[in-house]
């Protein structure tokens, strides 16, 4: 996409032998628009840009893993500073458009000195050709890379839509979830870009889970650059934007899951059917949460009791004799009967799949919400019972 | 205990060679209260149980273990109201004063040729010396029996309360979470029976947590004959009652946690300092509850930001630059600054331990609420991907 370059290199944050600094230039002020997290404990980038995001103005954001600069205090925001006014400096830019992002091992310091001595490599390596390097850049537990690119066009003037994520253990839906980049050359205003985000955010990022954590450093930021000329302003142009927006959105939530730590199958359930909008959210989260729903689908075993008895707590309204259960279209439940253990057996087959559709209809209104999720193996254990070891 | 006589044998409702049917026999009418899972969908047992205990007395106790009677519609009703016939055909004693309870898998019939076969089999084996083989027959994935007995005395009379549990996954607080039957020679009415059993659930099985999700059998359930002639009647000998119960209910529910499945340590996790009562429960939930910390428990790991950030997202009011933290009574975080590697390395021998206790002060009050919790290991996953293949 034209105006904007990346860079993606190793400055020695991470232990390991990995790329761990990155960084997005745009060559004009892009607009932006950002959502962060919604914990009361949050990082020192967050805090920060909070404040910086108000302008609506960017010209570079710099992302580190390894490190997620959180519960260090006044030492941690000034070290945030620290490393947007490096940025600046070698950019020649204006410090206040410079956004910065951290993620990682919570409680520790920045390690200034490396940042010192990495961010003059990184501008040097910026180039339109680097998008790779700078998605690897930002993973952690992450096994591979989240990008993805989509167009539309606006009364025949195409633009773009571009994506790159980070996220894998320490997701749910309590806002952004993970560190997520959307660029874009359509041009747009601050606020409706805003308001555009926060929609397709609750239908996306905010309807995937692998783990039931929300980060302390999680952010969703968009800049629009505006150089396609495609004007996104009257409602037509809005809903066409949105929709493009969606796409990517959706693309890199499921990315994110699918990549979820240990996860072995991406599953989808929907629950339809509930009395109010809120029932079926809250069905569909207490299954998307729960560790016996989720091992047993690691098992490749459809135990719809797990899967009923977690709507039953969820504090939807429920009633037992209503309940349909749908794996893929394969009914396993019709109105609280079990279709009986040779109907089971086909869907166990059918759970040897990667991909899981689980429909739950409990037939007492309209209304209908889901989640993505995934399953739950004995690696995610030993992912997060080793991660700072 | 004088009064009550037990039996567990092998009816081969269960797979395994295990016993899988118990009872519990007052030979006289003992006063009974109960509280059952708040989970909206209820095992059938639970459903009988709901309305046999508004009369308030209980000659028998019939446990099945391998099995939860649970989503088999208006057929489970009628196999627990044929198990409870059978019971009190043979022990010659009104079918309404016999109780059943059901654990194990949810959804399939109970083998009612079992129980045909069992009952006659365990009424023969009751014995006052066979509480161990009740105890054994009750559980599902536990590894252990969980029986303990504490005394008391009113006005130089003796009492006792024994108390039995199962309870292994499947465990969180929203009601009794498990099957528990406490036994009591003391004399006692239904209601302040019922009014003392649910203040000391709500202090002690309503605070443990293994896994988060809660079943539809969870039954607690208490019995008292009466026969020591201690009167448990006025304010004084309430508070002596209540004090008895809660050190059984709580013993029983630190078993629980102990014995949770995969579980390798015992944790308490304690949150004061908090504003409101409902922050210091919602904050000490949310980290009990969380993958995160108790995976980092497992690997012995005194991650202290995965406790602070589950901290901050449960919706307390949190405020990270007064927060303290202490591992026993070592402090590895004082207002919000963590105390570096030594001290955190110190805190690393600490977890080496069985038990871990945890305590977040969050100096914003005087409010204090807890849980017991367990860790997460890789055999959690192992246990319940392969329940029930």
């Amino acid at each position: 996409m034209k105006g904007f370059q990346f860079a993606g290199i190793r400055a020695g944050i991470k232990k390991k032998d990995q790329k761990d600094l990155a960084l997005i230039y745009s060559d004009s002020p892009a607009v932006a628009a950002a959502l962060f997290t919604r914990n009361k404990v949050v990082a020192a980038p967050v805090i920060l840009g909070r404040e910086k995001i108000k302008k609506g103005l960017c010209r570079a954001v710099l992302v580190n893993s390894g490190n997620a600069n959180c519960f260090t205090g006044e030492r941690g925001i000034e070290d945030a500073r620290a490393c947007s006014g490096l940025v600046a400096k070698g950019l020649d830019i204006p410090e206040d458009q410079v956004l910065v992002s951290s993620t990682g091992v919570i409680g520790a310091y920045l390690p200034m000195e490396k940042f010192d001595a990495g961010i003059p490599e990184l501008i040097q390596a910026l180039s339109e050709n680097h998008m790779d390097d700078f998605a690897e850049a930002i993973l952690t537990t992450d096994t591979r890379r989240k990008m993805v690119t989509e167009t539309g066009s606006i009364q025949g003037k195409a633009f773009s839509i571009t994506g790159i994520a980070k996220g894998s253990g320490m997701i749910r839906p309590d806002m952004a979830t993970m560190l997520a980049f959307v660029l874009t050359d359509a041009k747009i205003e601050k606020e409706d870009l805003t308001a555009i985000l926060t929609a397709v955010n609750e239908r996306t990022f905010n309807r995937i889970t692998v783990d039931g954590d929300t980060s302390t450093n999680d952010t969703l930021l968009a800049l629009a650059n505006g150089k396609s000329g495609a004007l996104i302003h009257d409602p037509e142009s809005k809903a066409v934007f949105q929709t493009v927006l969606e796409k990517v959105c959706q693309q890199l939530s499921k990315m994110i899951v699918r990549d979820g730590e240990g996860a072995t199958k991406l599953v989808q359930i929907i629950v339809k059917g509930a009395k109010t909008k809120e029932d079926a959210f809250k069905a569909s989260e207490a299954i998307a949460h729960s560790n016996l729903v989720k091992t047993a689908i690691y098992g490749e075993d459809p135990n719809w009791g797990r899967i009923t008895a977690a709507a039953g707590r969820s504090g939807a309204r429920v009633v037992t004799e209503k309940m349909d259960l749908y794996f893929d279209d394969q009914p396993l439940v019709l109105k609280g009967q079990w279709l009986g253990p040779d109907v089971e057996k086909e869907i166990a087959r059918l759970m040897k799949k990667e991909e899981i559709f689980i429909t739950l209809d409990l037939n007492l209104g309209q209304e209908t919400d889901g989640f993505w999720f995934c399953d739950f193996s004995e690696n995610y254990v030993k992912i997060n019972a080793e991660y700072r070891s």
